[in-house]
């Protein structure tokens, strides 16, 4: 790799942070902004404009254990200095877990292959105080067996368009993608973990299909409805988005 | 048990909160209290002065998944309605888990024979954004086995001076204690929970245990050094008082 003084380097970060006081990953005039605090604090440091790129564009409230974002710049820094100055400088809900040099040609949504996600839960008839700002509280008991078998039907290659939502600005050339892992995690106290890992994700089809498996095990649908609904293709078919603040973008994988 | 209209009742709640935004239990004109905010709560659902006790009086920014707490009324009402009353009006980090009708003569503190908290820790570089309001930080590695070591030394009867913090209007006839279970718990991702069982703790006991046993972990303290601490009875031998935030008072025993 080139380093002579003025050729670019492709910096990549792997970044957690607690979304309850953030307005999302991306700037906005609304509020403070993960891109926002975090490209402050880079520009502060290395004295110049930076644009950065996330694979994942958190929605407001969404937590995240392994973002991954990079940015390009031709200044001269240690990485190890550089991420210690990052986390001395940005508040304590948002931290750099690492920071390196990689390849000139990556980019963290392009070059992705995979991503995980955590999705917390909590059900029962009292919403545990400490869990209230990353887990959606359920009232009732689910049936976990049930969301099990429902999440089966979700697992391979399939259009989801029933678990897409629109949005202004995105157009999707087709709506296949492919889970490759949906599990419903029994924790202990009254918590639930939706575990799931696949190639690509549309605009809130990860709250959406939690959603849906929530109605399975409340028994508002049965198992076999995913089946019908993923077919149907028809949004409103599925059940409902699961809040935001449940969600925590657990890891990106790369080749 | 006497039910006729204008008889006394003991009322027992069983609480769970997240003590991040109250000045501790005890009411003070600092800022909400738990209770302050339960009493008030309470009072303007019965229309009478209420004198709420609790089994731990914890300090500001503890936790509570089972703290316990009673009060003496006349009034008339349906023991499920009141909690439902109570949760509604409630703020969200305060929840009521049960209220029952118990003994005239239970008494959350001097009815109690054991309690159990749960101190939550995290470690390593980098501090977990989304647990920081709930476990201490400890920057850097430690080792769990010395100290579940350190930890052995202090299992069972012993004079715990070496451990009690001093406070105005507080004596203590004698400051032997009993510790019945402490555990080292290594959990996933970067976290520790130290549980701890015991008859009866003093002011800052479990966190100056915990304080210390971390110096132990950090190698600033080697694990027989606990046998030498609680010979000394010398509060300033052992380690630091750990943090109010990584606090969780779990449990409380009755017969």
């Amino acid at each position: 790799m080139d380093s002579s003084p003025h050729s670019n380097k492709n910096i990549k970060l792997v970044l957690t942070y607690d979304g309850t006081s953030f307005f999302g990953w991306q700037e906005t005039k609304e509020g403070r902004s993960i891109e926002g605090t975090l490209s402050q604090a880079l520009e502060q440091i290395l004295q110049e404009k930076v644009n950065l790129q996330a694979a994942s564009r958190t929605d407001r409230g969404v937590h995240a254990l392994g973002q991954v974002v990079n940015f390009i710049t031709s200044k001269q820094f240690t990485l190890n200095e550089l991420k210690k100055s990052l986390n001395s400088l940005l508040p304590n809900d948002l931290r750099v877990i690492s920071l390196n040099e990689t390849d000139p040609l990556f980019h963290p949504t392009t070059s992705a292959i995979g991503k995980e996600y955590h999705y917390h839960l909590t059900y029962g008839e009292i919403q545990l105080p400490h869990l209230r700002l990353y887990a959606w509280h359920v009232p009732g008991q689910l049936n976990f067996e049930k969301m099990r078998e429902g999440a089966s039907y979700l697992l391979g290659t399939h259009d989801f368009s029933a678990f897409c939502n629109m949005r202004k600005n995105l157009n999707y050339t087709d709506k296949v993608r492919r889970i490759e892992e949906l599990e419903i995690l029994s924790m202990e106290e009254g918590k639930l973990k939706v575990m799931i890992r696949g190639n690509h994700f549309m605009y809130k089809m990860v709250r959406n299909i939690v959603g849906t498996l929530v109605y399975v095990g409340l028994g508002k649908l049965q198992p076999q409805d995913l089946l019908k609904i993923l077919h149907s293709k028809c949004r409103p078919c599925a059940g409902v988005t699961a809040p935001a603040h449940g969600l925590h973008l657990h890891q990106i994988f790369y080749k």
